[in-house]
């Protein structure tokens, strides 16, 4: 069933979420501050087993230089320069296996696909660290590591790894570094949104059911988890729910997209309790490019899955070209 | 946790079915009046947008010369003859999305992907129909469709599809006829035990966590889906358990596996509550060909997922040289 | 808790489903085709022990004239002409026990209880199969078996069959073919509807939280199932929204209540999560006969119970007197 | 799935429970100061509308003369005297609605349907009070009321109800009091297991999945409500154990059962999660009479529903003959 | 998520109960019935092992003189007259443990809390029977514990004990009588309400999360328990919800606190599902006394917890100066 | 119900874990560095509005000398030396209120009661971060946060913390330092097991139900959470389960049970799912020192609750005489 307001008000509806004034200051400091400390990727072929595309080990500088693990896959043999997808990975998940997602690297394009710190133990496995100076007193879970304020905050490291993804991929041989876009999905939409706003290196976007955004609305019309991981956190630490928003707002996708001026391609799924629609329609609203919707009518959080390939394909050539 | 014996009992257990006096003839008759109308496959190119590989949307004569779909995925240009995995699929999704599952031909197999009648509409997409002369009095699902007979039972219609899939596969181009093994997670692995036992093209078996097996034990050993479906059918058709018991037996995959004798490769999950380990190990010790077991001991029905593939390829490339 | 809108609005709320142009020629078409094909029922006495009422096991001759059983219950020794009412069931079962629901022979009606095609197995056994020319790939249960065509879709043999149960009434020596009235609850009103538009036999319905109305609506403001079937199917079946819904709008209770012109009895539960009340009235509100509604404010899909059979049996004498 | 003990152990098993050293007195005392109180019943005609039954609101002096609600059915101008059968309900149901439950009335017998005090909430209408003197401090539910003293407890007073209601049954101008057998199912089977103990009128019991057994047992090795209620009141108060189990052995069917030498009909369901086998067992083999047990193999709490019916008329043919 | 209104409604709101004439005459007429059965409360010292604390086992004279038990905790030593605070129980639980809720004792406080009759089962132990003349059919629990008329109504009995409380603290030495608060948390807040409405000498009120609150609202807004025990009743009790509405109108707090004039410490939980927030401003602003209201924006039922001591301790001091 | 072995196979079992050769080495190097770092503890009046006992906020120096948070609570204006009990939290708890747990200081004792690093956000809020130099890929909660390896494990850094509590106590004016009992339930039982066998100051221990022993056990014979923490992880990170294992052994508390050689009172829930029983006995049956231990037969993992008071106060009496 639809879990939100009808579509015409999802069509016209502002984030509720306010940028603070230091908004840009932050995540410019923040940025500067880690890429000073980028090393060149290493990169491992890994051996598969598979004859028609390679796949790489990429060991890239995040957040301070920290080692993020990243997959690299390309068709058989490529050298480049090819245009380039740097993938992200939703709630729980990490890179995942080496031979998995193989659908862009066989479509032709350089796949750079990012581990996410410290996840990567729900759905699918992942291999970084999250090297965490303070975790705070936090629920299970991500959404609270370090909310006590921005410097500490959990996505502070991941949007951080998000963005210095797309300069490590520069790097890389089989990639053009002038045809880049990011893609995810959920949590991964949320980075590809912060990668969009961040970057200048990012040609495009395609964003599925972002998460992340608007959280003042989020965490009062939805029970479901990772949002939930908030209110489970407010509901102890009774009092701290100005400190808690105050962090949140510099890492709410409806707020980073106002900030993204690239074309994006997003989706929205009318039965979605994970990322409300209301949400996702927050950041889609913001988003500063040209931009186009496609709104999967009976799906949840699921949104359009492989369906939504071959409008991605068109999509990537097209702004990729 | 664990869901069923301690490892070493389930590694000496015997089924608890017996095979009825005429099961080989009754799968002779099925297989053979089916063989009698079958037509020669249809092989249509799909823009897939994919370049490294080229994907077709197969219709071949199953069951009573029913036309089954399946996916054939190559890699681009191949024009054979490919060793060759035909693979069946898990209950409820059908073949799925194209560009799905795209491992086996990116490692340089023909892949052919059966679609699976009736169902493809609980996970991933199918479009086979499943022509029922006579569906009975049946619980939601198909386990107990037609379980008033062999005759009209579901399987009977599925495994003869699955059975003369192989025959298809020989007679696309791309295929190596003499180098065909199947594949299935599930009820797939039911399905690649059936296709061992009556098709004499089957050169090698890779059966995941196979689904109906040993069901006189499992229908009263776990409460869940789908086995239960039946213990929800005889709990209603008071009575009626001799009868659909009778049925059952022709479709039993531990029956099915003393019929094979081609090498297996098997999987199974110790946490698996939906095929519990008992109920694998019934097919596995009655597997008359060489084989081996992989056992994932913290794992559930999801057995081991990718983490499988490297073992695979090289049981594919050792039986299918 | 109320699962729907304040009393007020149901009360003036119409469907959002829209009539296809050729509903009407499709049922005649439909409805003239099985007609033709009908055979006289076959009539079997059952030897119940019961010593007040004579139980008789029916085979009549339903869609496309395949056999569709039902019981015939009667005060013992009657041979009429009595008055009659058809009852069909609900979701997921089928004409029971012959010795069960002994409510209106027990009071001098004769009781023809249709059984439900393939369904029977859920909370009442049934005895009759579908024959099903094409299940499509489907959702389990039935309400998208046949969901891509009016013409394979499994109301369509469902409904004629409740049509024609009451032809077959009329040719049964108990029966007072000018006094016949249907009943049902959940599915079993909706065919109750189904029976009351296309059957001119019929002179009153018994319409309990009737299922199957205003699909549109129902399918987006309830998770409850049988309804989420639909969109279970939908959700995999991305793209066949228009497709599926063009289907239902031809089983759509509330567009078939606008064709029935009899006495109309209605009940629903203000707390009904499976039925949601706005979908009853939707059927209730296009009812084009006489009607009246008993409003079950504390109930859900249990609606009155047996506190409605007083107001039934004086419904029933009045309106086949 | 099966939750308990094989087959063969459950029928070798003996109750776990120890009868106090003055049960009989206890219960000796008890029904003779409620008989000593006992005033005539007095029957009301019921306007149903059925014209095949006559029906009747009976209100009969139970526990300490306490007036108790029953439903006499009878077929239509039935004087008597007829033989007949006393039945108690489930656990938190009533007696229900006038015209349920038919069967019986149907089949030439007097039926009388006796009320539960206190209960009729759950899932059919009761109309008796329970006066309680002293409820203690209990779990919700009527398990653990007054479970501080075999005086106190609830079951003194309801098992009492029944016992007496045979006593009124045979008052009744349509009953023949030398043949009057007791019948229940769950909750009904403790009372009519209590009732064939201490009313020497009883002729014959059908005690469907009988509940109240073994408490030691049960309270161990089942979750599920009711016996949970226990549990959960043990939980609270701890140290307190002895005392409550020393108060339900006066009541334990397991060993009222010792104390029943008609013939009794007894059905289990192996898939039973709220009697589980092995309690209803332990009544079934202390049973002192005569006795025949019916194995639902794949049935829970549900046991044989109306499958038991046309046994059970041959057996109360056999034994009211 | 927020289970009710937005803020602003739920300031201005209004109970839709409505009062019966008689209702204050009802409640003079029990509680003065009641009083004039009192008995001087008995005091028994307690050996805890506590040194800075003392605590006695208080027995009074609650409804028509029924001994109800209470802990009373004060400072080591203390002789009085101390400021005090009589406090109540949330449902399910009783007193509890001697040595639980140690914090206004520590604080200097006589604390008086009282258990409640018939529960103390669900979460905390209790010692106190419910003596109840006539418990009709009733759902398990006490919400209709003889609803059919107030003056069996179980919290007749509860809330008159709730009363007398008051009255039983005066005559502790220990006991300043003129400095007398009540405090409670869901049923303990409606008891706290009840005792500020009907004894004259309550001081000040700690009313948290109250229940009871507009019932007419309250049943068809939430499944929650505990109120869902009423509507499990109406459910089957169909045709008799007049006759309990009319019963609850003369308990509900919301029209009870329309009788308080007392200073009122009102707190609420925005995401409560069991006294949804709507239901506490029915209570809160019906309150005629003066009175603050604390909002737990992102808690449920447990609402403010020990963060409201702080607060409290300073409330009472001002109020119990 | 019982969730384990019969009582008699619990009392005689042994843990199935086994302690690496270095088990003790690696504890003696770990404590021996934080305590090199160790600096006194700050402690700070906390202004809680309590009159009989005074409450100190305490930051000691954990593992590697990081900050830890603590309360301390003592009779006011005690200056002591008195017995003094440490105390540690369950999982997912912090050192909650300081108003919290008033029992023990109200009882004459000195309690410190140690917050847990990085928790505190699930049941009672907590104020200590965990500083985590590499938490690797992790499913939510702290059970695998660095399971790479026992270097980078949660628990090194938090039973570190719990040995150090025990420093830190004795050097507070109001502790005699040769008067110190360790508590704790679940986890806080498992931490009080591992200061018992690691520090030389601790005299007794209070156990509950404690968590993290015979992990090779109890993770395959419960489904419940924390401990199925650890089989996600595994489930995902395939093949890595010897690696994890290996690193648990030096934290299993069957394994630290046997290095404690002070009394030791434990306790355990027959119907404990949580830390399942042969788990508790595990470790309690390693326990090297005098012990007794209190089974709670009807409870779960609430264990004795606050009717284990009476018994602590008379062991901590005995013990720290």
């Amino acid at each position: 069933m639809y879990t939100d307001l009808p579509l015409a008000e999802l069509q016209s509806l502002r984030t509720s979420a306010v940028a603070p004034d230091d908004l840009d200051a932050f995540w410019r400091r923040t940025v500067d501050a880690s890429r000073a400390k980028a090393a060149p990727p290493v990169v491992v072929p890994v051996d598969t087993g598979l004859t028609t595309l390679d796949v790489f080990d990429v060991t890239f500088s995040g957040f301070e230089g920290q080692p993020i693990r990243a997959w690299l896959r390309v068709p058989a043999g490529a050298t480049g320069p090819l245009p380039t997808v740097v993938q992200y990975v939703g709630y729980g998940g990490g890179r995942g296996h080496a031979v998995d997602e193989l659908q862009l690297a066989s479509a032709g394009f350089a796949h750079l696909h990012m581990d996410t710190r410290g996840q990567g133990s729900g759905w699918s496995p992942g291999d970084t660290p999250d090297v965490a100076p303070d975790t705070g007193a936090q629920a299970p879970g991500v959404m609270t590591r370090g909310i006590g304020s921005p410097e500490t905050y959990y996505y502070r490291r991941l949007m951080t790894d998000a963005v210095l993804a797309v300069d490590a991929a520069r790097q890389l041989e089989q990639v053009d570094g002038d045809r880049i876009a990011v893609k995810g999905g959920s949590q991964g939409g949320a980075l590809a949104i912060a990668a969009s706003a961040f970057s200048p290196h990012v040609k495009a976007a395609l964003v599925r059911v972002p998460f992340l955004a608007d959280f003042p609305r989020a965490i009062v019309i939805t029970d479901a988890y990772p949002f939930r991981e908030v209110t489970d956190w407010l509901r102890i630490h009774r009092g701290r729910a100005d400190e808690a928003l105050s962090t949140l707002a510099y890492f709410d996708s409806s707020l980073l997209a106002q900030r993204a001026s690239v074309p994006g391609d997003f989706t929205v799924g009318l039965m979605d309790e994970i990322t409300p629609p209301s949400t996702v329609y927050a950041a889609y609203n913001a988003w500063a490019g040209e931009k186009q919707m496609t709104v999967w009518q009976y799906n949840g959080h699921d949104g359009g899955g492989l369906d939504d390939l071959p409008r991605e394909l068109d999509f990537l050539r097209r702004h990729l070209a």
